[in-house]
Order: structure tokens, then C-alpha cells, then sequence
């Protein structure tokens, strides 16, 4: 069977995806024309327009997927009965999840101001829905009073800063294992918010 | 008495850095060019390169000027007699800090990807040095007793990257000054190696 349009752009579009977050990535979003993704995917600049109408909805294409991506991965392994045990799972899934796509969570963070403005709320609460989560973990937590939070909406962010963090210095192959790098920070958020 | 060319660097050198580090911080260090960076000075490009060798040299020396500053400042402080003492003083020191230099830290931050491997290693190695001195602290606690740690090299990176993003949601004139933020992640932070 000949192969349609269709499927011609089904696997165009994620290699223009792979290119645009790896040179953005690398290089800035700013420095990076779509003639040089076109390039490096290996199709005319054209083919590009076919697949997004410019430059800042790629991006945007790209942050908005990162963002869902997480919300589904998220909202698929459902949720523990424990305020500690839910918010153990966040935290080992946090960890995992952004060691496995260093590129999109580094543009993610990087590119914010590169956003136009609609975008940029979009992804913005894209991002606030994701912090809510962790934010009613730590509130079920006080409630039942296991966890001792002074402010639970800086806690939430001092958490994910925290985990996020490890993909500065994590290098697969290295002293440690993905699960003993989310054991010992399991060890450090269960102690930080635990009730006094 | 004339103005020396001696007096005149020493106003144009700080223009220049500080224009730099904006727009790096804003646009990115790829995206920008001498001459933009000489037109928001208002300069000729020429009296850039009086200044500076080039733009490679004047992202490095933006960065190492930045973490000399971070540990001149901290030097100045003293140290605090008991290891609780220093960590709740690093704590406060770090973040009010960074809140100061939001541009610094950013590029700081971002743009390690774009220095010269001989430059990256310098400041990678000024970094560490930073990072050791807070290894230092909690290394005196976890031997005096008053710290549990499971690893305290991933500790020290886990608490600064949670202090560091502060600067992330952090805006002056909201509900919270930065010593109320201070003391919100102190408690944290106390909590988060203590003993158990």
C-alpha cells in the first residue's frame, strides 16, 4: 500500500520535534532558525511549514506536549491512599520522569520568556495544575496531621525545585541508580514536611 | 582635573556588564551580537573591544565576577559557632543573595553551555567550592549529631537548588519579604536533615 500524506507527516513530525528541542536545547531558542532544524532533520524548509505555521508554535507545540505528557503520566498511576504515600509517589515519579527528558524540561524552564504572552499562560497553567497536585498532597497531609507545612504553596514549590534540581548533576552510569537518588530524596521531603 | 582613559573604562566597564547580562538573560547569549550589546550601551562596537577580548570572555568574566562575589560575600559573614547556626545562616545568605541578582543567577544557570571548556571548568570549580562549604556544614553536623543525611555531597545540591528556586516565583512587593520566605525554607531545610 502507498504510503499517504498522512503517514509521511506522522513520522516527519516527530523527527522535527526531536531537532527542534535538542538544538533548542543546545543552542537557545533565539539561535536557532527553522532553516537549521530543517537542515538537521534533513527536508527543505518547506516541509517544515507544513507540519507548524512558524517558529513559536513549535515551541509552544513542544512545552504544551512536555506538560500534558506529565499530567497523563501522572494522572495514569493514580493516586495511593496516604497523604505519605502519595506524596512518596510524587516524588519518585517527579525524579524519574524529568531524568528521562533532560532536553524538554531544560527548554521548558529556559524558553518561559520566549513565550508569547497567550502561550505563555497556557503553559503557565499547564504548570499550576501540576504544583496543585503536589499542593493538595501536602494539605491532605496537614489535615490528617502528618505533615507540619508552614506555607503549603511554597512548600510545593520548594519541593519540585528540589527534585528538579537532580537533573543538574545526574548522569546515568554513575555511583547511583535512578532509585536510590529518588530513596535519598524521598528521605529528605518525607523529614521536611513532617509534623513537628 | 581631565578624565583619564583609565576613568573612562571604569564607567564604561560596568555599562557594559550590565548590559550584557541583560540581554543575555533576556535573549540569550547565542542570540546576541557585540553590536547590540554596543548599541544599548551606546557605544561604537570598537569601544567594546576595549573592554573585552570578545563576547566568549565577556560571558565568562560576567560568571566568574558573579560566583567571586557569591564568595567574597560569604567570606565577610563569618562563621557561626555551632553547624545549626551555619546552615540556618548559608539558608538566609543564599537566598537573599540570589533574590539581588536575578539576571546573574539565570545566566549563570543557562548559559554553562555555551562557555569554552577551560572556562567551564573554572567555574565549575568555583561552584564547587561553594557547594563544599556547605558540604562542610552539614559533614560538622552529621558528626556532632544534630544532622541525619543519607549522602551529603546529594544533600548540599538538593538544598540549593530548592534555595535557588526561590528566584523562580519570588516577587518583591507581594505577600511575603524575604525574610518571612527566608524563614519558611529554614524550617524546611532544618527539618530536611535533621536527625532523625
Amino acid at each position: 500500500m502507498a504510503r499517504t500524506t498522512g503517514s509521511h507527516s506522522d513520522i516527519t513530525g516527530p523527527r522535527i520535534r526531536e531537532a527542534a528541542l535538542q538544538l533548542f536545547a543546545r543552542h537557545g531558542y533565539a539561535a536557532v532558525s527553522m532553516r537549521r532544524i530543517a537542515t538537521e532533520v534533513g527536508v527543505q524548509a518547506g516541509a517544515l511549514y507544513n507540519y507548524t505555521p512558524d517558529k513559536q508554535n513549535l515551541l509552544f507545540s513542544l512545552m504544551q506536549g512536555h506538560m500534558e505528557e506529565l499530567l497523563q503520566a501522572r494522572a495514569d498511576r493514580g493516586l495511593p491512599d496516604t497523604a505519605m504515600a502519595q506524596l512518596e509517589d510524587f516524588t519518585r515519579f517527579h525524579i524519574a520522569f524529568h531524568l528521562q527528558r533532560p532536553d524538554a524540561v531544560f527548554v521548558s524552564y529556559m524558553e518561559l520568556r520566549n513565550l508569547d504572552e497567550a502561550n505563555f499562560a497556557t503553559i503557565e497553567g499547564l504548570r499550576r495544575t501540576y504544583e496543585d497536585q503536589l499542593e493538595q498532597i501536602l494539605q491532605n497531609g496537614v489535615k490528617s496531621g502528618l505533615f507540619t507545612v508552614p506555607d503549603t504553596k511554597i512548600a510545593t514549590l520548594a519541593v519540585i525545585a528540589m527534585l528538579t534540581g537532580v537533573n543538574t548533576w545526574y548522569r546515568s552510569g554513575g555511583r547511583l541508580s535512578v532509585s536510590e537518588v529518588e530513596t535519598i530524596y524521598w528521605d529528605m521531603v518525607r523529614k521536611a514536611v513532617a509534623a513537628a
